[in-house]
């Protein structure tokens, strides 16, 4: 049935710059591949009291409640919803993209009752959008995404959506996978509840963590439960036992390896400096931005609300954009993406995200795009 | 807040003789390193098809609903209860330690009316006992525990126990997180609906996948629910989708670098045959065994329901266990691991999984034991 001769692992060298995964540092890389200890040794207590730390530098935050969950960016938006939904709990999803819909979608089965505050893909939300929907009355939990990973739009002004909502006694949560360590993300400063990101993009480590923080209010709210979290692997109470800072008791088995590669990652967010690094993705980016102009593939999104890390690229009728992409891949080894959804066909979503946030990847790019487009 | 001289990863080199993770071969950290491609990049596709046809080999079946999932073995369990539970249903769950106590747990989370059926920690049941309590009729789900990592017993008779099972048309769910890779597990000889593992064990990946398998009989359970999977993360239909071999459609970013480590241990696997692999962790068991008994540490579980992969030594009264252990792992940097539960204090769980379970670890150990114990 299974013939013992796969081939050895010979992986292409592939220039990422699509929504995520993004490039992972060589130190990142060498960290990963550490041998395994085990989830309640001394040496790996001590790593993970570290990677707590570094995460609350990224997140901007003091939230004791900060750790890595053992999923990718989606486990860390179902634990978001998972342990702050009981069901019945009314839910506002504030809906202008792909994520936006999966947290609507995530609620729903949590037997939430969920409201849809929409506009179409692309754009934005204001303060008094938000003031308008919650006047409806009596939500638990907001949700908002922060940077749109399928539209490139970054929401703005979410201090002020925070003060609404928390005016109105809700609880925000706020979607940062393709924006945390790329541009500003402030936990604390902007009052966000409930926090997660994903280690694939914008912090460069390999998929399959999500830094995750809960804030006071929120875990106030986790404290009047009525009922059990449904979701026992995501469940905030065990894990919280396990990523405790005096006495670390069993709840699954960390993936070692991984929280190894992100802890280095997180060092080098710290080595570089955050501010350091947000203002190389905006370098890096302004660079993208006017390339695509000289190539008739503008930005999509306006530039008040364009995300930095991740660019949808609009282009022109006519053109046969996954034979590009294709050749872009087979013949330069550059990975972006397509859309989906109502923006099928109509961009490009380009990541200049962590490691792969560096000149010469443009450069590269755009000198293959200006070989391949007619 | 954070200084930026956390010092450099200086991982120690532990023999890792614990309930897992086992220790990781060269060839799969070499692999595990290697650079990220992306999720849809059609050499990945490649690698999911193979690492999918190599767990068949694994699990020895032909499903086709076979892949890891992107979570620990505990996500796996969840995973097995999530998707084939509906509120109200009813669950017999098959309790001797604590992980069929936790998948009695996580059954009930999901609304099931759960009925236990238990026995002593460490023991193992009949036909009979299935027999007896299905006949109070109607059960959706039975939950089993193969290899207990808590007791170290292993379930045998594990084929007539899915007959009766099935006699009373419910189905199976096999929990062999200990087992597969170390000892023999037939899911289509024994007719078992549901299987799941972690790939930290006698595997020998790195910890963060949970191999996981579903039978046709279950399937068609699974298209005739009437309510969503509460669990998007977890979802069967959303995985199949990302996983189906014709058209890969995107549900999540998979942990990448841990598919390629895992297919690597996978492939190891199949160079070294599973029969012999399976002979070898006898091999090395039994020298175990011999030792533990020369130095008054017997196997608590008598032979016929002894675990291979994973021993619990019996501890003479009076021994100051947690001393003995921490000195094990300081001194001579070798891991087992205590009791819990009814068992804290009475056993230590003494692992040879993979690639810890050779020859030089068991002397090693016993060697050590020799000059530490009074």
């Amino acid at each position: 049935m299974v013939s013992s001769n796969y081939r050895d692992l010979n992986v292409p060298g592939r220039i990422l710059l699509g929504p995520g995964p993004s490039m992972v540092p060589p130190r990142v890389l060498a960290a990963l591949s550490q041998p395994p200890v085990g989830y309640l040794d001394p040496y790996f207590s001590e790593i993970m009291d570290e990677t707590q730390a570094l995460l609350r530098y990224l997140f901007r935050t003091e939230n004791e409640v900060t750790f890595p969950i053992s999923g990718t960016g989606t486990a860390g938006m179902e634990a978001a919803i998972a342990n702050f939904v009981e069901p019945g709990d009314r839910v506002l999803a504030a809906i202008s993209g792909y994520f936006g819909e999966r947290l609507a979608e995530i609620a729903g089965r949590y037997g939430a009752q969920v409201v849809r505050l929409e506009r179409p893909w692309g754009e934005v939300f204001t303060p008094r959008d938000f003031e308008n929907a919650l006047t409806a009355g009596d939500f638990k939990l907001v949700t908002l995404v922060h940077g749109e990973t399928s539209t490139g739009a970054v929401q703005t002004r979410v201090a002020e959506i925070a003060e609404v909502v928390h005016r109105h006694g809700a609880l925000l949560v706020l979607d940062t996978v393709a924006s945390l360590g790329g541009i500003p993300v402030e936990v604390d400063a902007w009052n966000v509840d409930i926090c997660y990101s994903g280690s694939q993009k914008c912090i460069s480590a390999p998929p399959g963590m999500a830094p995750f923080t809960v804030g006071p209010r929120a875990m106030e709210a986790f404290e009047m439960r009525k009922t059990p979290v449904a979701n026992w692997y995501l469940d905030i109470a065990g894990l919280r036992r396990y990523w405790n800072a005096e006495q670390k008791s069993y709840h699954h088995t960390a993936p070692i390896n991984l929280v190894y590669a992100l802890r280095e990652a997180l060092r080098l967010i710290v080595e570089e400096g955050i501010e350091n690094r947000w203002a190389r993705h905006r370098f890096v980016s302004e660079l993208l931005w006017q390339g695509l102009i000289d190539l008739g593939l503008p930005p999509r999104v306006p530039e008040e609300s364009r995300m930095i890390s991740l660019t949808a690229a609009a282009l022109p009728g006519g053109l046969d954009e996954a034979v590009v992409r294709r050749r872009l891949l087979e013949d330069y080894n550059v990975e972006v993406a397509g859309g989906f959804g109502p923006l099928a066909g109509k961009i490009w979503r380009i990541g200049v995200m962590g490691y792969s946030c560096r000149r010469e990847n443009v450069t590269l790019l755009l000198a293959a795009l200006k070989e391949l487009l007619p």
